[in-house]
C-alpha cells in the first residue's frame, strides 16, 4: 500500500445507509432519552481460544449500527452515536490483512467520535444497556458499568426501559430491513429448491441438508439458525441428519438464511422424499396448507395474532373431524386443546434481526404489554400475542405432528381418548411431521408474502422434484 | 413406543470401543494418580439463548468418553470412569425427540456409576481439571470446585499437572484416534477436490467455498476450522469470501472436515482459477512444493520437527535464490530470517482432536519440556518443537507469501534491501499466496501421508480442474 493511500476499509457487506441508521437512533432517543451503551459482542471459542465459531454481532449492535463490528462498543445519546473499539494490532495485519483504523470505521457508520476501548469507563455511568450473548462481553458489561447487568425479562429499572424502547422500535420495519429481508428470503427460496431437486438421488437427510447450505453459502451468507431436515419431522427441534432416506418418507426442511447484516428469513417446507405424496400424506398436507393459506390471508393491521392462531387450530380441528382422526364439533375441540395434541406449537413469530426476532428481551417484545402466556396446552407455546401493525413480519407456520411424547402420554391420551379415533389416526402413520412455513409482511391494508416464490402446493412441489 | 421398548438410545456416530475408552482411561490414571473431572461443555448462544452454535464438546471429554454428551461431567479415577448428568426433561421429549436416560448413557459410555449433576460438589473435592471453552461451564467448574479454575498455560499445582499428563497421553495416536483422522481425511480430499471442479464456473471465492463445504456436510461432518477459500492468499487467516474470483487469480483453500466424534483434517491447496498455472505462478508452486515433499520425506521418529521446519526455510531460501528473489547463500539467507519475509509462519503443528491438537494447554503439547518459543523471527510462530514419535500427527504446510505488512513494513525493508531483488520479485505479482498443506503420521520407521490421495503436482491439478 502506497503511504497516500486512504487506508484499508471495512469488507463491502449490504447495509443500512447512514441516513437509515440515523433515524433508527433518532427514533431510539426519542423514546428513550438517557444515554445507552450497545456491546457487539465477541467471537465465541469452539475448541481452543483461537478456533471460533463463526462472529455473529448482538442484534440490537446491528439495528443502530448496521455493521458486525467485534468487540465494539456504541454509545447512543440523543441520536448520536460514539464509537469505542480499539485499533488493530500490528501482528493483527498478518494474520487478518490490512484492516481498517477506529476512525476510518467511526465514518462509516456515521459515529461523531471515537475512542479506544479504555475510555469507556469515563462515559458509562449511568448509561442502560442490553446483556450480550458471550461470556467476556457480559463480563466486559459488568466491569464498565460497575454493576451486575441482567438478561433483559429480569432487568428493572432503566436497563429494562431500554428494553422496552427498543422492542417498541424494532417491532415494525424500515425499508432498509425489509429489504434485506427479502434477499433473505430470496436466497432462502433458492435453498429451499436445492433440497427438492436434491431429494430423488440423496441417500441420507445430510445430503440434502448440504445441497440447501450450500446454496445460503455461496451467496455468502449463513443459516439464521440451525438446519432442521429430517424424516422424524415430529420432533420438532431436530438438529441431525444421519437418518436413511426411505421413499416413503416425508422430509421436513426447516432452513432459513441471514443476510450479512444479520436479517433473517425462516421457511419450512415438507416434501415426499419419492417426490409423489401418498394418499395419507397428500390428505393431511391438504389439512395444513388449508390452515396456512386462511392464516395468510387474514393478515392485517388490527388483527389479533392470537386470533390468527385460533384459526389455524380451527381449520386443524375441522380437517381432522373431517379426516375421521377428530371425532366432535371442531370449535367444542379447539377449546378443550384436542388439536394440540397434533399441532402443539404456536403458529409462528416475529421475524427480523432474530429469527425469533428479539427474543433476547423475553415476551417483551412478542406480548403486548400486560399480556402474558396462557397455561393452556394449545396457547403456551404461542411466542406472539399482540394486534398486528404495518410492517411487522411474522412467520405463519402450522404443522400436524404425530409426538410419541404427546400422542403416547398416558394422561393426554386418557383425557382425549374419546374424542381421537386411534384406529382412524393409525392409517396415517407415513405422516410422522408436516410443517408449512412462509414469512409474512404486514402491509397498510393487508399482507404481503415474502417467500411466495416458493410453492406450497402439491401439485406444484411434485413437479418441482420430478422436472 | 410400546412400554417395553429399551427406551431412547444415543444417535449412532462413529466412536471408539469401550476397550479404546478404557484403556485411554487406564493410560491416564497410571500417570496421574488424582481424581480427575473433565466438563464436556455447553452450546453458545449465538443471538438470542435458544439459538445456539452448533455444540462442540470439549476435546479432553471426548478423548476419554467418546461422546459428544452436552452438559456432562466425568469423574475419572483409577481407570473408573463415573458419569454425572441429568436426565432429559419431560419438555425435552416434545422439542427434541426421545432422549436417552442418565443411566443409558452411562452403559454406553462404559461409566461404572452415574449420578445427576446436583450430587457432583460431593465428589467434587481436590479433583483436578482443565478449563472449559465456554462461560456458563467455567463458571460452573468454578462453583463446583470451590476454587478458580484458570486455562491450563496459567494453571498451578494438580491442574497443571493433569494438563501435563493429559498432553502426553493425546500426544502419540491410538488406532481408534488414527481411524478418526483418516475418516476426516478421506472427506476433505473429496471436499477440495470439488472445490477444484467448481472453481471455472464459480464467480466468487464463495461459490467454491459453499462446494467444498457441502461435500463435508453431506457426510454428516462439520468444519473443523472456519474455511479458507481466498484469492488473497497472503491473509493467513482470511475467513471472508466475497471477492470475485479473476482468470490470473491463485486460489488457496485451506479446509478441514471433523469427524461426529470430534476429529480433525486439514488440507490446504492453492490452485489457479482459470485451471492454468501461469509462468510466474508455477515457478513459485515449485519452491514451496518442493519444501513439502523434502519436509514430509524426512519425516520419521526421532527427528526434530524444528529441524523439518528448518528444512523447509532452506529449500525455500534456495528456490528463491535459484529464481533471482532473494540474493546470498541459502544457509546465511535462512540464519538471517530472508526467508520469513515471504514464509513467515510455522511449517505445521500437532493434529488430532483440535486442528491446532491441545492449544488449549498453550505450548505444554507443542514444545518439549524444557523448550520455549524463539524470538526470532522465523520461528517465533513456530507451534511444534519435539522430536517425532510414532503415531504423532503432524502437517507439513510450507507457503510463500507476499503480506504488505511484511514487505512494506520499513524495518524489514531495510534490514532486508540488499538481500531481496525487489525488481524480480515484481514479476511475481500474479502471486499473493501459496500454501500446500498435508497430514502426515509418524510411523514406526518412516510415515504415511494421511492425506496422500489429493495430488500436490502441478499436471496433476490442471488435469482435475479441467478433466
Amino acid at each position: 500500500m502506497s503511504p497516500s493511500s486512504p487506508g484499508p476499509t471495512l469488507i463491502p457487506i449490504a447495509s443500512p445507509s447512514l441516513e437509515v441508521l440515523k433515524q433508527r437512533r433518532q427514533r431510539l432517543s426519542d423514546v428513550f432519552t438517557d444515554p445507552v451503551l450497545l456491546w457487539s459482542g465477541n467471537a465465541s471459542a469452539r475448541n481452543f481460544p483461537a478456533n471460533v465459531y463463526p462472529f455473529r454481532a448482538n442484534s440490537h449492535f446491528l439495528y443502530f449500527v448496521g455493521y458486525p463490528l467485534q468487540n465494539a462498543v456504541v454509545y447512543l445519546e440523543g441520536g448520536r452515536l460514539t464509537l469505542y473499539m480499539d485499533n488493530p494490532s500490528a501482528a493483527s495485519a498478518l494474520w487478518h490483512g490490512p484492516e481498517p483504523e477506529r476512525e476510518a470505521i467511526a465514518h462509516h457508520i456515521g459515529a461523531s467520535a471515537a475512542f479506544p476501548l479504555a475510555d469507556l469507563p469515563l462515559r458509562a455511568q449511568d448509561a442502560a444497556t442490553v446483556l450480550a450473548q458471550d461470556g467476556p462481553t457480559q463480563q466486559h458489561q459488568g466491569s464498565v458499568l460497575g454493576r451486575s447487568v441482567v438478561a433483559a425479562p429480569q432487568a428493572e429499572g432503566l436497563d429494562r426501559e431500554l428494553a422496552i424502547a427498543i422492542s417498541q422500535i424494532r417491532l415494525c420495519h424500515d425499508a432498509a430491513g425489509l429489504e434485506e429481508m427479502r434477499h433473505a428470503a430470496a436466497v432462502t427460496v433458492k435453498a429451499h429448491q436445492a433440497g427438492m431437486r436434491a431429494t430423488p438421488t440423496a441417500s441420507h437427510e445430510s445430503d440434502v441438508r448440504a445441497a440447501m447450505e450450500r446454496v445460503i453459502l455461496a451467496q455468502n451468507m449463513t443459516t439464521a439458525y440451525s438446519s432442521i431436515v429430517t424424516v422424524q419431522g415430529e420432533v420438532l427441534h431436530n438438529n441431525h441428519y444421519h437418518h436413511r432416506l426411505s421413499p416413503g418418507d416425508l422430509l421436513l426442511a426447516d432452513v432459513g438464511a441471514e443476510t450479512a447484516s444479520g436479517w433473517a428469513a425462516d421457511i419450512t417446507r415438507t416434501w415426499p422424499v419419492s417426490g409423489t405424496f401418498s394418499p395419507s400424506q397428500r390428505s393431511l398436507y391438504a389439512i395444513v396448507l388449508a390452515a396456512h393459506d386462511a392464516c395468510i390471508a387474514e393478515i392485517k393491521p388490527g388483527v389479533e395474532y392470537r386470533e390468527i392462531h385460533l384459526l389455524a387450530a380451527q381449520i386443524m380441528a375441522e380437517g381432522l373431524v373431517d379426516l375421521g382422526i377428530l371425532r366432535g364439533n371442531p370449535m367444542d375441540l379447539v377449546e378443550q386443546d384436542a388439536h394440540a395434541l397434533f399441532f402443539p406449537h404456536g403458529v409462528g413469530h416475529l421475524l427480523g434481526l432474530d429469527v425469533h426476532d428479539m427474543e433476547d428481551l423475553g415476551d417483551m417484545a412478542g406480548y403486548a404489554p400486560g399480556r402474558q402466556r396462557s397455561d393452556r396446552f394449545g396457547l403456551s407455546y404461542l411466542r406472539l400475542d399482540r394486534p398486528l401493525q404495518p410492517n411487522m413480519v411474522v412467520t405463519i407456520e402450522p404443522g400436524f405432528y404425530q409426538v410419541p411424547g404427546i400422542l403416547q402420554n398416558p394422561d393426554w391420551r386418557s383425557r382425549y381418548q374419546t374424542l381421537v379415533n386411534w384406529d382412524r389416526l393409525a392409517e396415517f402413520a407415513d405422516v410422522r411431521g408436516i410443517r408449512i412455513e412462509d414469512d409474512v409482511r404486514v402491509t397498510e391494508t393487508g399482507h404481503e408474502v415474502l417467500t411466495a416464490a416458493l410453492p406450497t402446493a402439491i401439485a406444484d412441489i411434485e413437479a418441482l422434484m420430478n422436472g
